[in-house]
C-alpha cells in the first residue's frame, strides 16, 4: 500500500487553490519557500529522527539531543545557513534544547541590556558558540514577581567585583533551560546592592562552568531540576537549579546599558530609556503568539486527517461506516480550532508589524503607544497560549483512544506546549495587566487622552453603549461589520461595568483584587475582539488564488460566531444581542461547518507540514494510519521479548500458587 | 525542619470538625476506617514506593509493576484481606496493572454473561489467580461501535468448536489492558457465525498463552501497543494488540448465559433477559463516577495546599508576599473544583443506591427504570470524567511552573486519568445517548408515559416553561429551591427547544445528526441538574459534626452558582433568569469564596489522603515544599554525573570550534 494516497478523495473535494493558501499561511512566497526547503532538509536526515523519543530514558534522550544539536550546528556551518535559516532549522528539528535559550534568551538579553563594549565581547563568543549561555531569572520561591527575587549582587569596591549570592534555599535559581547541565555562562538576575543600598533587580553575566573541563566553578552548586511532564517532550532540556555561595565576578559583567555601577560603587542611570526593555517583551510575545498558531495547527492537522480516515457507526447494508469528520459533534469541536489556528496566524503576523512600529517609535523616543502595545501583547500571549494548550488536548480527544498513544504525536505536543501558559508571564497575571490597562483607558476617556491602537474603539464608547445588534437573519452574521460591532460593544460594556463596580470601592487596589475574576473576563473579551478584528482586516487585503479568500472568510466567520456562541452569556447579559440573534448565529455556524467540511483536508494541507515535523501516525499525509500503527506497536521495548522480564520472578509463582515462598 | 507542620496556621482557621467531614467524604465510619487503615498499610511499605516512576524506562517500570502486583497479592493472602480490603489495597498501590482488568473486567464479564457452570469453572481459577484474564473488545479500527467489530467466531459443527479469526488488519484487538504481555486468557468479543448466518457480537473465553511457559498459543500474535501519554502513568499497563489466525476453542467457551449455540449449531436465546447487561453497565459507570471524585479531589488537594504555601506579590515593607490562595482569581478557579469534587462524591454515592435499586428490579424482571438509569449513568460518566480531566490540568496550572515537574504528581495524575473520557463510552457519544433519551421522554409526555427518576421534573414541563426566577437579592441564590428550579427550567427548556427543532426535519435521524451539537448542550444541562439536585438532597439528610453541614452548604452553592455563571448564556437565552439575577449570582459566588477560604486546607485534609497516595511534593501534608523539591531534583539520573554523557563527544568540539572534524 506504500505510496498510495488514502486521502486523495478528500483532497479532490477542495474548492480552493491549496498552493496559494500555503503562501498565505506562511505570510509570503519567500517565507514559504524557506520553510519548505528547510523542513524537507531536516525531514530527510536520519540524525534528526524523533519517533523514538518516548521510549528513551532520560540520559539516553538527553545525550541524543546533544548529538542533534551538534549535528545541526555542523550542518548550519557546512551549508552556510544565515541566521533566519539556522533558526528555521532548529524549529524543524523540533526538540527543546539548551541552544533555544542560548539563541532565544541569552543573546537577546545581552543585545538589549549590554553596553556596546559588552555586546562586542560577549556576543562574538556567543555567536560562534564558544560559550553557551542561559537566562537565570526565576527562583525556587519566585516566579511571576521578578521584584521578589532574592539572589543578591553586592558590590565590593575593594576588589571592583560583585559578589553573587543565594542567601536562602528559595533564592536558588530554578527552571532556567540549559542551566542544569550545559551552560557555561548565564545572565543572572539579582538584587543589586551597593554600599548597603538596594537598587532593584539587574542582570549580570556570570560564568558557571570551566571552559576546560565543564566543571562548575567554585561556589556554584548546579544541577538538573528533574523530570517534567510527558514522554520526551521537555525532558530533552536541562532546566536547572543553581545556588551561589559568594561568587565573585568583575564589575564590568553587570549589564550596564540602562543603569550602571561606577568604580566607586555609585549607582547611575544611563541616558538610555528604560522603556527599551518593553520593546524586547513585545518581540518575545509576538514570537509566542506565532508559536501558538504553529502548535495548534499541528494538532488540528493531525485530528482533521485522522477524522477523515477514522470511521465509526452509520454503516448501511454492510458498507463503510461514516467518517467521523462528518459528524456535527466532531465538526463543532474541530472546525473552531482550525479557524483559531488561522486566526492566531494572522494576529501573529500583525504583531510582527506592531513590533516594528514600536521599535521605530522607540528609536525616536516616542513612548506613547508602549502601554497599549504592552497590554495588547500580554493579552494575546495569554489568549492564544491558553486556547492552544486546551486545543491540543481537545484534538487528542477527537482522535479517540488512539490519540492516547505516543505515536499519535499529540501527548508530546501537549506536554511540550503547556508551559507556554506559564512562562513569560502567567496567563492570569497577564490578563490582569490587560484589565488594568483597560480600566485606566476608560478612566482617561474624559480627560482627552485618546485611546490608541487596539483600544481605539473605546473612543466610540457612547455609541457602543447604545448599540443593539440589528441582525434579523442568520446570514446577517456573515457581515464583518455586524460581527465586529457586536464584539466591540460586548468588550466595551464589560470593561465599563468593571470600571463602574471598581468605583464603588474606596480603596481601588482592594476593589481590583475583589473583582479580579470579572476583570479577567473583560480582558478576555477585549483580546478576542483584537483577534477577530485582525482576521477581518486581513480579509480586506487582496488575497490571490482561486477560492482562497472565500475559505478564509468562512473560517473568520466560524472563529467569531463560535466565540459568540461560547460566550453567549456575555453578549446577552450586556444586551448586545438578544436570544433570537444568538440562536441565528448558532444556526449560521452549523451551515458554515458544512461549508468547511469538503475543504478540511486541504485547509490543513496548507500548513505544509512534513510527516517528520508532525511526528504523528494518525496525522500522516497519506492517511495510511492503521498498518503503520500496527507496525509501530512492535517497536516498543516491551516487545523485545515474548515473555517480559519479571514474569518468572514475580508472576509465575503467583500463577503456580507458590507465592508464599517467593522472594519479592 | 522535619516534623514541623508548615500549614498548622491554616488548619487552625477551620470552622468545622475535620474528623466528621472525613466520615462524610467516605460515606460511613466503617468505610473511612477501612480506607484509612489500608492506605497507611500501603504507604508504610517501601515496596509500594512510586516516586521513582517518572525516570524508569518502560521495561524497568513494567518489571517493577509486576513485582508490586505479586507482592500485593502475597500481602492480601498473608493478611487474609477480604475482597473489599484487597480492592482498596490495589487502589492505594495506585499503579495501573493487568490485575485491574482481571478483577475489574474479566471476572465481572464471566459473572454477568457466563452460565452457572462456566462461572464455577472459570471464576474459581480466576479468584486464585491461576489464570490471568483480560477483556478484549475494541479493535484497531473499531472503538465505540461494538456492533462494527470484525473479529469472527465461526461455529464448526464437525469439531464442536468455534474458530476465532481476525479477517483484516483493522480487526486486530487493540487497547485491552493486560493483553499485551500478561493475560493467559481473554474474554474476546467477536461476531458469531453459525451455518453461514451472523448473530451479532458475543463474548468468548479464549486462552492466549500457555500456562507452562507463557508463550502465545498457536495462531495467536500478541504484543504491547507501545508507549502511552505521560511519565509512568499507564505505561505500567500492557495494553495489547492481538491477531487470531483461525484459533479453535471448545463450544462451551462461548459465554452462554443470555444466548447460546447448541451442539447442532443452532443459535438460541436463553430465558435470561438481555437487559441484565445494562445492570453491569450501571455498576461500571457508578465506579467511574466515584473514581472521578477521587482523582479530582487529589488534584484539588495538591493545588489547595500548594496555593497556601506559595506566595507571590503583595509584599508590604519587605514582609512576606501574599499567599496565592488569597487571590480571587485563584479562588475563582480552584474553589469550584473543590466544590465539584464534593459534588461528584455525593452523586457517586447516590449512583451506588441506583445500582442496588436497578439490580433489585431486574431480579423481579422490572425493566421500567432501566432506560432512565442507563441514560443517567451515561451522562454522569461523561460529565464527571470531562470535568475531572480538565480540572486536574487546571490544578496543575494553578501550581504555576512547579506543577510541570513530575514531582508535583499532577502530570502523572492527568495522564493516568484522561483515558476515562474515552473508555467505557466516549463522552460525546454518551451525551448523545442522554439527549436521545431526553427527546424521547419529551415525545412521550402527552402519551401518559410518566417520566421517572432523574427525568421526573419533566412532568412539570408546563410550569417550567412559565418559570422566571424571582431572585431579588444575592442571598436569594442561597436557597436550594431557587437554584434547583432555575436548573430544572434551563434543562427542560433546552431539551424542549431541541425537540421542537427536531420536529422540523422530515427525517428524524437526519435532524438528530444536524442538531447534535445543541443536543449535547441540552444533555449537559440535564446532567448538571442531576448533580446539583443530588448535592441538595444530600444536605437534606442529618449530617453530624460541628460546622460540617454549613461547609457543605457553601460548597453546594458554589457548585451551582459557578455553573450558573459559566453557562449564563443558557440561563439567559432560555429566559430562566435575567442579567441582573445573573450578576447577583456572581456577586454571591464571590462572597462564598471568601467563606471557603479559611476552611480550604481543612476541606482537602478531609479527603484523608496519605502523602504516599497523593504522590506530590507540592501537596505534602506538612507544606514543607521547597526543601523537598530541592532534595528531589538531585535524584534525577542526569545528576548522576556532573558532566553529562555526550558532552565530550558532541558539545566539547562545538565549544572548541572543532566540529568540522567531529564524528557525530
Amino acid at each position: 500500500m506504500e505510496g498510495v494516497d488514502h486521502l486523495a478523495f478528500e483532497r479532490k473535494k477542495a474548492q480552493f487553490d491549496v498552493d496559494h493558501m500555503k503562501i498565505v499561511w506562511c505570510g509570503s512566497r519567500e517565507e514559504f519557500e524557506l520553510s519548505d526547503r528547510i523542513s524537507r532538509l531536516v525531514a530527510s536526515d536520519p540524525v534528526f529522527r524523533k519517533d523514538n523519543r518516548a521510549v528513551l530514558d532520560r540520559k539516553v534522550l538527553f545525550k541524543n539531543t546533544l548529538r542533534k544539536v551538534a549535528y545541526a550546528w555542523k550542518r548550519i556551518i557546512e551549508l552556510r545557513l544565515n541566521e533566519e535559516e539556522a533558526s528555521k532549522l532548529r524549529r524543524f528539528v523540533d526538540e527543546p534544547a539548551f541552544t533555544d535559550l542560548h539563541w532565544g534568551m541569552f543573546v537577546p538579553a545581552i543585545k538589549g541590556q549590554g553596553t556596546d563594549e559588552q555586546q562586542q565581547k560577549w556576543l562574538s563568543l556567543a555567536y560562534k558558540m564558544q560559550i553557551i549561555g542561559c537566562y537565570a531569572q526565576t527562583e525556587l520561591g519566585h516566579g511571576s514577581n521578578v521584584q521578589g527575587l532574592e539572589t543578591t549582587a553586592t558590590f565590593d569596591p575593594k576588589t571592583d567585583e560583585f559578589i553573587i549570592h543565594s542567601p536562602t534555599l528559595t533564592s536558588s535559581k530554578w527552571w532556567p533551560g540549559g542551566l542544569g547541565k550545559m551552560s557555561t555562562h548565564a545572565v543572572v538576575y539579582a538584587r543589586l546592592i551597593t554600599d548597603g543600598q538596594e537598587h532593584g533587580v539587574h542582570g549580570f553575566i556570570v560564568q558557571l562552568r570551566s571552559l576546560d573541563d565543564h566543571l562548575p566553578l567554585p561556589g556554584i552548586t548546579i544541577g538538573d531540576v528533574g523530570m517534567k511532564f510527558g514522554n520526551g517532550a521537555y525532558n530533552t532540556m536541562d532546566n536547572g537549579v543553581l545556588r551561589f555561595d559568594h561568587v565573585r565576578i568583575p564589575r564590568n559583567q553587570m549589564l550596564m546599558r540602562v543603569s550602571l555601577v561606577t568604580r566607586e560603587g555609585k549607582y547611575v542611570q544611563s541616558s538610555v530609556p528604560r522603556q527599551l526593555v518593553y520593546g524586547t517583551m513585545v518581540y518575545v510575545r509576538q514570537a509566542i503568539v506565532s508559536d501558538a498558531s504553529i502548535a495548534l495547527s499541528r494538532a488540528v492537522c493531525i485530528a482533521t486527517r485522522y477524522s477523515a480516515v477514522r470511521r465509526q457507526f452509520g454503516s448501511h447494508n454492510g458498507g463503510l461506516e461514516t467518517q467521523v469528520i462528518d459528524y456535527k459533534t466532531q465538526q463543532a469541536r474541530l472546525f473552531p480550532l482550525l479557524a483559531s489556528a488561522y486566526a492566531f496566524r494572522f494576529v501573529g503576523e500583525w504583531l510582527k508589524w506592531l513590533y516594528t512600529d514600536v521599535t521605530q517609535r522607540l528609536q525616536v523616543s516616542d513612548f506613547s503607544t508602549l502601554p497599549e502595545a504592552h497590554a495588547c501583547t500580554a493579552g494575546l500571549k495569554s489568549l492564544t497560549t491558553s486556547v492552544t494548550a486546551d486545543g491540543i488536548e481537545e484534538c487528542r480527544k477527537l482522535c479517540g483512544g488512539h490519540g492516547y498513544l505516543c505515536s499519535s504525536g499529540l501527548p508530546e505536543l501537549f506536554a511540550v506546549y503547556v508551559p507556554a501558559c506559564t512562562y513569560e508571564g502567567d496567563n492570569t497575571v497577564l490578563l490582569l495587566q490587560v484589565a488594568r490597562h483597560l480600566v485606566k483607558t476608560i478612566s482617561q476617556l474624559n480627560s482627552g487622552n485618546k485611546p490608541v491602537g487596539t483600544t481605539a474603539y473605546m473612543v466610540r464608547v457612547e455609541q457602543l453603549l447604545q448599540y443593539h445588534s440589528d441582525v434579523e437573519k442568520a446570514v446577517d452574521w456573515l457581515k464583518p461589520n455586524v460581527v465586529l460591532e457586536a464584539f466591540e460593544a460586548r468588550a466595551a460594556r464589560m470593561s465599563i461595568a468593571c470600571a463602574k463596580n471598581l468605583s464603588k470601592f474606596t480603596n481601588p487596589e482592594e476593589g481590583f483584587q475583589e473583582l479580579s475574576a470579572d476583570l479577567v473576563e473583560a480582558a478576555v473579551a477585549h483580546c478576542q475582539l483584537i483577534v477577530v478584528s485582525k482576521f477581518i482586516e486581513k480579509l480586506q487585503q487582496d488575497i490571490p488564488g482561486k477560492g482562497v479568500k472565500q475559505q478564509l472568510e468562512v473560517l473568520c466567520s466560524i472563529y467569531a460566531l463560535f466565540l459568540l456562541h461560547k460566550h453567549q452569556g456575555e453578549f446577552l447579559a450586556t444586551g448586545c444581542i438578544n436570544p433570537k440573534q444568538g440562536s441565528l448565529a448558532n444556526e449560521q455556524l452549523r451551515y458554515l461547518y458544512s461549508q468547511v467540511r469538503p475543504n478540511a483536508i486541504a485547509l490543513v494541507d496548507a500548513f505544509n507540514y512534513t510527516d517528520h515535523y508532525l511526528g504523528s501516525i494518525l496525522g500522516r499525509y497519506d492517511g495510511n494510519v492503521y498498518p503503520k500503527l500496527y507496525e509501530e506497536a512492535w517497536k516498543d521495548p516491551l516487545n523485545d521479548t515474548v515473555v517480559p522480564d519479571g514474569f518468572k520472578e514475580y508472576v509465575q509463582p503467583m500463577l503456580k500458587q507458590q507465592l508464599r515462598n517467593a522472594r519479592l
